[in-house]
């Protein structure tokens, strides 16, 4: 078992921006311990950060993991080309967000990729990796 | 840590109806489950459905549990009433759904007790309330 | 052959409101109507009515009649938890009306049940109850 | 009593297209059987198709009917013409169709003439057309 | 100077239909007025009925009137091919209603000609054609 | 004159939640000062508050009250259960919200009540309640 | 007979602005032609421009004109005080637009006060004031 | 305490017009019975009313009142410079309505003040305006 | 291999009016080109316009070709009637357009037939025609 | 060179009310520093403001600047009046804005005015109007 | 002349993925024809695809093409960048895609270069680019 | 001090298209300017151009410039990636256009990055920049 952990546009700021809302943690420290916790359960795991949106679609494209754990950032909110990325391929894919996306700005109620992926977790700060990494290693 | 299972209308017929969609599992079988999964963890657990809304506003309002996981069924879409009772009281909610609901019918879409809950968790099947249960666990 | 004639919120008033609209016959007349009606044609039939719309749906839920012939009155326009009750059951319902819903205010222009019923008689009084009945037994 | 069918667009078809969705009876042979129908009850009908709109507005105006039964087909959805035509006379209509409507296109799920038909009468296929009927005969 | 009179949809049933909105004057009664009205001012007419709108499109291509006066009855709402028509040809056409529209249903209140049209006139009864022309002959 | 006062989901909870906004004095305590408020002028009171909206429903078809003073809480805006309900009984009835609720979330401007109601009094925290009664005293 | 010619925010421009549009006419010139053309028709008139929305609703509620017409200018398109002062008197009132608003920009569309009009002549340049005095005259 | 009247745009005809609505009470008949309920309470009160809107504004922004009670007429639905003014001033205003204007037409269901304004009372014929007072004298 | 090129209405005008739009060329003239075109490619063809959308359906319902080349002018944007008769056929359908209707005014955007067809060529002016033939020759 | 800086409704209140976002100075000591700012640059410079929309029509309508600076306050989002006045002159109009429109409520989003001035500058507290008049001094 | 077949994000899995929508070539199969099919005509061509929208506009900027063919892939539906960029050059576009997009989800319905293309070939499969291709060189 | 000019997708064609709108100097030539505007008043500056969304979110990202001037191009429209990027550090960005864009198509009336900037500056042509680095400098 394999899983990437893919996160989109500005992600790689995470601990370094809106620390209230984010936490202090950035995203190197939250994927170290993303990577215990794999291992800890017998599987492997890879990370991938851009901020670019065709980087992400050629990277779920060319992904050999067996799971992908997506937080797309703002993408979410309109990439239909990451859509149809995640549908081009069998390898299932759980959407993520750290914080509660409905309960802020209108825009980011709506996600024009849930559609496409298996299932959604949001609202738990970092542990929404944790849940979705679980969901495939329950 | 004490934790409510909350599920509302219909959901009584879960593995009697739709089986294609949502496994043949009761909602029976799988709280004997979760009930195992919350005592391996050290954690208390109570069960409650009612197709009633205002019967789960009232057990929102009266609970003492330390969290609740709540799967509203068709409520989630229009019922500003649970909202309310979710709002007003200090016990952390996750909302939890089976099945992805975006990919059904548009009207399952729109959540309205998405922005009052602390995160949401859907498209796992049965295991979506497991990973709600961990959010509380973990 | 059985059939289940339900009645929702507030029709217990039939023949009491309205009665330029509705005429002057009670509930418990139309019943007495109908059920002479299914006997004369060789069929059974149980009568249901309540202002709680959970109990609507535990009796879809429980019914052991081979047709449903519904008046949801105003759940008609929001009640997703009666749609996925009825789209729960192998039963088909028949949706009803006594006044033509289309000539009165826009919120009744919309019914979230028809995509899920196996047809629709509306405008023509008490007799709507009967053509419906006929869709059964015809 | 004299009853007047009146079929729109397309209707001419029924029968030799989408069968699994209308059956495989032609409207000449649904005629046939309405015929029928109505002299076993004791009263007249007439019959008449058309794929012009304007022919169909032109019939309403000069029916001697007692009553008529509609299946617009597609002009049910904006021929603002028809339901002038409906308007300016005093012969009571009703609609009908054979599918269910409300569970195909969005665009199907609106009627503009609904409002100034007497009834409506939808998704039982050819029986549509003899509850219709019904609906002038009990 | 010649003038088109050009009545569409429905409107050969004026005089015969709502008396109370319509007066009691048939379209012919009016016409014969109306020629009364273009001769006194030296001016030639023609008129014509049509409930078919490519009938009345065709009119329009085939016209050799120095301008049209057209009602276009329920056609106004939704026909684009009259616009199309109107647009086609350098004759101005000069856009007509007996009653007020703007009083009346919301979907009389959006006319797709007006944009095509040299002008409108409307709200005054069977006096809307004779300003209508006026606005040629003055 | 005696005045019903009926109160709808979650407002059991008065005074016991988000007291910033609602005060720190129960449904209780209001009704008893509600009760003098009432006696002093003459008037005799009755209370009634319930969770289930077909309740509610049913409070207001039964109820023998010269006016009633509604806060229908969150039904408010969607309950068009609660709106038949009103618009079957000549009683007349007084809507009522303690907070502003147009300065709230956009889902609380709606109110799928107030076209039946007679008056709506909102805003005056508590003084909401007596402005209504008064409205059926003064 | 006597005749108020209203006219609303920014028509004291006429003939100064867009003379492609609106000619080169002032509004001076235009009163002073119908002033004569009334005259020739012994029917009194009576002139008022202002830029001010509450001075046009004071002057059409102290009016002792037998009829209104008016030009609201830009007020036409969201001014519910001109159309309630035009719903508060008994004196009928006939909007006029010089240029064919619907041929122009989407808000100009939209009329708030041709709801409570008799009628509306828009599109023929000045010869719209004088259609619209005529229809008073005629 | 004192308290500022204020009454906008054609409120001035209140008693003159639509008596079937409004009665047939002048403003300035009612405005005595407000000055004696004051007088009575122990209140000062002044009066003020305009049909332009920009003098309604200078006088909430230089009015010496404790509580403003504020019919803007039509106002209501589209003036955000009375919304400023309000939101400019610490003065409490309480909106007010004489008809019940969520059973008018629908450009009267939405107002832009209230979100700014303390609450509002609605429905009650004149005796809205003391209902409001009394929001500032009980 | 048979082809059918279907024109709709307004299409006889083709080469005679907005000829800065459509050139100079009639639809005779491009029918003549287009028959060339079908014989060199060893296919036969056939021609029909009308301006009455029945007759359009008729046509496509009884055309034995073995493709249709349809260029519905304003039909295209509201005729569900004409999108059932394509869908009630087995023969493939292509959609054709002159112009470049996305380029045009909006409510030329939106084409109720696009779903059903096969494919659509338009923006080429008379090549259109050609183009779409060739997808069903080469 | 001579510009008029032209201050809209409630914009006399500026210094007096919502400190927080619009500083301390008072429109006054704002008019000062421009007009010193003005004749820095060898430019003449007029100041008015005005609650009331008609009057800055006239204003725009008479000025003799080469400039205009606008701040039209709440106008700003549905004085259609105060666009067509902007569109009846020859003077370019700059639009201006204090305080970050975009950041504040749904309603002040739209300007009706932007699309006929020639540029925009928001958001920069007082030093928006310095700006503005920079536009046309560089 | 000079082709450019410029293909957008996920069109590299042409072929690999939706082999029952795409069918089994892939983009260099289909590539390897088209370069066939111009040298066939006498006309050079390039290829080049990018899942990196901005990479796609410099392409448009710098080509030295006669024309392009371009199948955007999701871009279609939301990148305003492409179609600024196309806007951007002499060259003409033409807009293809592969399927019947009108057919498929209503997000691909829109698309947001067509206004800005010379035209739009869909629907035919591999086809669709030899058809736009014939476009330039018929 | 230290300014950075960021220009978004398609500026770099700046000078070269549509000159009629944006002139004939290049992005080079008016950074060339910029930078002497700046060096005069003290302040040093940066220039950046990209096509390629996420290229500008690292940008903005990892600048240490003390304010940032933003013409995102068609970016503006749709990037909540930027707009992400933009909060998530604390230097203040000021969103430019040279074009009026409220002035032309409908799509460019909406920014989705304005919300998230200190203020805007559009419709001065090359002044626009100016401007803005003004609001920095002054």
């Amino acid at each position: 078992m394999k899983l990437l952990f893919l996160n989109g546009v500005n992600l790689n700021m995470t601990g370094r921006r809106e620390k209230g809302v984010y936490g202090t943690e950035t995203l190197g420290d939250i994927n170290a311990q993303l990577e215990r916790f794999c291992k800890d359960r017998g599987a492997e795991c890879e990370f991938f950060q851009s901020n670019i949106e065709g980087e992400l679609c050629t990277k779920i494209q060319q992904s050999d993991a067996d799971g992908i754990v997506l937080n797309a950032g703002a993408f979410t909110h309109y990439s239909y080309a990451l859509r149809d990325a995640i549908a081009s391929v069998p390898t299932p894919v759980v959407e993520v967000h750290m914080s509660n996306v409905h309960a802020r700005e209108p825009f980011r109620h709506t996600s024009v990729i849930s559609e496409v992926c298996r299932g959604t977790v949001l609202g738990f700060g970092k542990m929404s990796y944790f849940l979705a990494a679980e969901s495939f290693l329950l």
